[in-house]
């Protein structure tokens, strides 16, 4: 890779070589994992590029396809399995400073690549009260692009499924890798090609998303003596159609008490509970609800008379409740699981009973199909990786579906097996390989066998120095 | 009755007593069902009384309660199980001129008993892009009191679920038929006391409905060659979280090309169709939706040039489509059914499957506790009440539930037991028994045995002149 033929080509350009930014911007919350931390920790990228338009997009992939040079674009670096890490180095695109919102309609916004996802909330309710449908829980920080690349769903998906369900991205404009690098634009179900594909057969330059209407969410916590209790309620509540729920997260004790330590004056150690966030209008059937139930309300942010200090709640639900666990005790981490439905009560219960406190639960419901579904993250008291692993059968032998965030490929962090949209797509759009190497397996090893219970080794990764 | 003395108490407020106002105004859409033509045409009023106020209702209520006139409540008489018709004669209380909108904030809108539910959505789309969550396909004439007290669900209920799901109505305000009426504010789970009772155990003088986004939804129809397939598609477009419908309606051939006389144009004879309203913004993944499946877009509002004539689609559904049939046949009428899920187009297929074009089949895809169900408002090719009976009976034999239309009471209409609660509340509330009296039978004949077979006919019921 001739990087100092790369930076004359690039003249102009917003660039960066300064080697612990360059680190800096190399690296995303992979960390999260003590398997991918061992793996990744010393892979860096050559030179950050950081465009303001699509034409610049243009300009930096023409130049790296002339020169073979590697590129991996980068939203906020929020993605916690290395999506946005640069596994054979070469170029960083960073896209976070083409974050305009450029047109907001009923039912619709239209964005840069890097804008972040409540700054667009924050345009389209001033314009209209409108949000967006969901949102990961890194809702402040990270990029739409990021989002629609690497993420799956999040606050929201109790009401709208996941990201990848038809209708829920609206249309992408991308553009190729290749000589002449072409601008396409995706509709229909055309957008699946580019979704969840971590960048590597495309790089987003325009998004356009639905919206709906925005509220002020109200944050409710619901306390319960037994987790299964939790569980239970947060299900009922899931399918009332008429109470409207942006969010609906049970956990196990002791987490909130334990790692929650904002919050933690209103729990007692052995309460589990259910975070929610309500619509205004629904609040009333919500605590007629909740009355009839066994749960009781022990934070209602309505209602309570100082919330300095006090993170959002969905700052302790999806990732962030592992995170702000990690922060309390650097040994855990965690799983990201689906229990099927339609007992995936009975699932969940089956996990709890078999793990206790060394996998503590915490549910995220969501829609999937149009029914109410579970999915998981819980935490992981890790002591080996061996036992990870053992963690990890146990759950796929109850029927249980685990997509493993301790592994940086596409494939092996989900369905196992190759999406023949996304490798064809980019034969067509990437026919080098250049875009973010490593990361599709079916691109770099088609006859990988994905029951050999190892990881896949990415030949292309860095050598640590 | 003494119905010279009350007019003197009543001075000062609209009444009417004109023999053919009263008459017209003491009737409903039970005309509908041959059943209720026959035992209800004789039935009138008295006296048509149409308060301007709150107040002036409880004046009214006092008065009646002193000189024992029942009082029977009508928004604007679109109910078609004679629920506002009274039964025993005298006072027929028109809310019709209650019907200011009152307040509208996010998410909310309060209103007067009396207000038309069109006139409503014009109200809070022009205030700020809302509408209520769902509507009968009566939505141009019925009233949002007769809504709540007599109505079900329609237009919207595939997103929303029933109106009596917790949340569907905020608040409801009430008077009671007392000697000295009381006003009464239900919140939460207590507003069913007083839903779906038909105004036997008070009189809502106030409303208050939860809001949605407003959109300029998009009639849609998709064309068919067999009924089962447009059924299944219906059901997988109701299953797509992503995709924005309002409205998913699946009709059998021939009734789209013999009733729907003015959008004939659009359909071969032989077509069975899925009515749907679709969302602006997840039209494209609709129609990408449609051609990855067997049905063929034959009539869409936004690309049709000429609509002149052509009624909203929604009133091609609910009861409009038994309508649009009876007009062209008045032999013609129909059921109403709920097809238990999760295995619901089984049971419909059964039923396809058995009667053939004696009952055509009409779904409407509802969600119900978080999930997709279907509910049928099959046509019935009227020959005799005892095969009309019979068809009932096949149907509940292969584990359909029948609402039967053809009834007049609230329980035989509906799950065919006592509501407790509406009872109690009826005590409370109408010691005397003078609201709507006659269509509540756990109040007149507690004892009633449900399984007789039989209708319940009730004492009071005026005499055939
Ligand atoms: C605490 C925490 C909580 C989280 N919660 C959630 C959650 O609730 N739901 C969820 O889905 N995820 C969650 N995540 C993961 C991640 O935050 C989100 O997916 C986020 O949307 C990623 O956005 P980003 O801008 O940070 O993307 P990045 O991390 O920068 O990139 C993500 C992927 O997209 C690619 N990419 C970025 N921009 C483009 C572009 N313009 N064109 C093509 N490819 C591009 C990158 O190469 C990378 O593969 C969480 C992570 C953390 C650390
Ligand atoms: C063509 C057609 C289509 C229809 N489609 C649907 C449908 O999709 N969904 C559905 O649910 N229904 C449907 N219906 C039934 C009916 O139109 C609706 O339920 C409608 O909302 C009734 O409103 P209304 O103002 O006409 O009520 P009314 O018929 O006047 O009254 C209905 C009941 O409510 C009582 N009532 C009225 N006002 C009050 C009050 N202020 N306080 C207490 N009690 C009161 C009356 O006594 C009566 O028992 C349909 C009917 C027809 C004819």
């Amino acid at each position: 890779m001739d990087i100092a033929a790369l930076k004359r080509d690039l003249e102009g350009l917003k660039i960066d070589d300064h080697p612990a930014i360059v680190q800096q911007k190399s690296r995303d919350f992979y960390w999260y994992s003590p398997v991918l931390k061992a793996q990744l920790d010393h892979v860096t990228g050559d030179l950050i590029v950081t465009p303001k338009s699509e034409d610049e997009v243009i300009r930096v992939l023409a130049a790296c396809h002339r020169r073979g040079v590697p590129v991996t674009p980068r939203g906020s670096g929020t993605g916690n399995y290395g999506q946005a890490m640069p596994l054979s180095g070469g170029v960083v695109l960073n896209l976070a400073e083409m974050n305009q919102v450029k047109a907001i309609a009923p039912g619709r916004v239209v964005t840069g690549p890097g804008a972040v996802l409540a700054e667009i909330d924050k345009a389209t309710r001033a314009h209209s009260a409108q949000e967006l449908r969901m949102s990961p829980s890194t809702y402040n920080t990270a990029s739409i692009g990021g989002f629609v690349a690497g993420g799956s769903g999040g606050v929201g998906s109790i009401r709208w499924g996941g990201l990848r369900d038809l209708g829920n991205v609206i249309r992408l404009r991308t553009v190729t890798m290749e000589a002449e690098p072409r601008v396409m634009e995706l509709t229909g179900e055309e957008v699946l090609k580019v979704m969840h594909a971590y960048g590597t057969n495309g790089i987003i330059t325009e998004v356009e998303m639905p919206l709906t209407a925005s509220y002020d969410w109200i944050d409710v916590i619901v306390g319960f003596d037994d987790f299964m209790d939790a569980a239970g309620f947060g299900n009922d509540l899931a399918i009332q159609d008429g109470i409207l729920a942006k969010l609906i997260t049970p956990i196990a004790a002791p987490i909130p008490y334990d790692y929650f330590k904002r919050h933690q004056k209103f729990f007692r150690r052995e309460q589990s509970i259910v975070v929610c966030m309500i619509a205004p209008h629904a609040i009333e059937a919500f605590v007629a609800f909740v009355k009839s139930g066994k749960g009781e309300i022990v934070f209602r942010a309505d209602q309570e008379a100082d919330l300095k200090g006090l993170p959002p709640a969905y700052e302790l639900t999806w990732n962030h409740t592992t995170l702000r666990a990690i922060r309390v005790d650097p040994t855990i981490t965690y799983l990201q699981a689906r229990y099927p439905s339609p007992d995936h009560l009975a699932h969940v219960k089956a996990m709890v009973d078999r793990f206790g406190d060394e996998v503590p639960a915490h549910l995220e419901f969501i829609r999937f199909d149009g029914a109410i579904g579970a999915a998981g993250l819980p935490l992981v008291r890790y002591t080996t990786q061996e036992r990870l692993d053992e963690i990890i059968r146990i759950h796929e032998d109850n029927g249980c579906w685990i997509f493993n965030p301790h592994r940086y490929t596409l494939e092996e962090g989900g369905m196992k097996r190759t999406d023949d949209v996304q490798l064809a797509f980019k034969r067509e759009t990437d026919p080098q390989g250049l875009l973010n190497p490593g990361k599709m397996i079916a691109w770099e090893n088609p006859d990988y066998d994905y029951r050999s219970g190892k990881s896949f080794l990415f030949k292309g990764l860095q050598k640590v120095g």
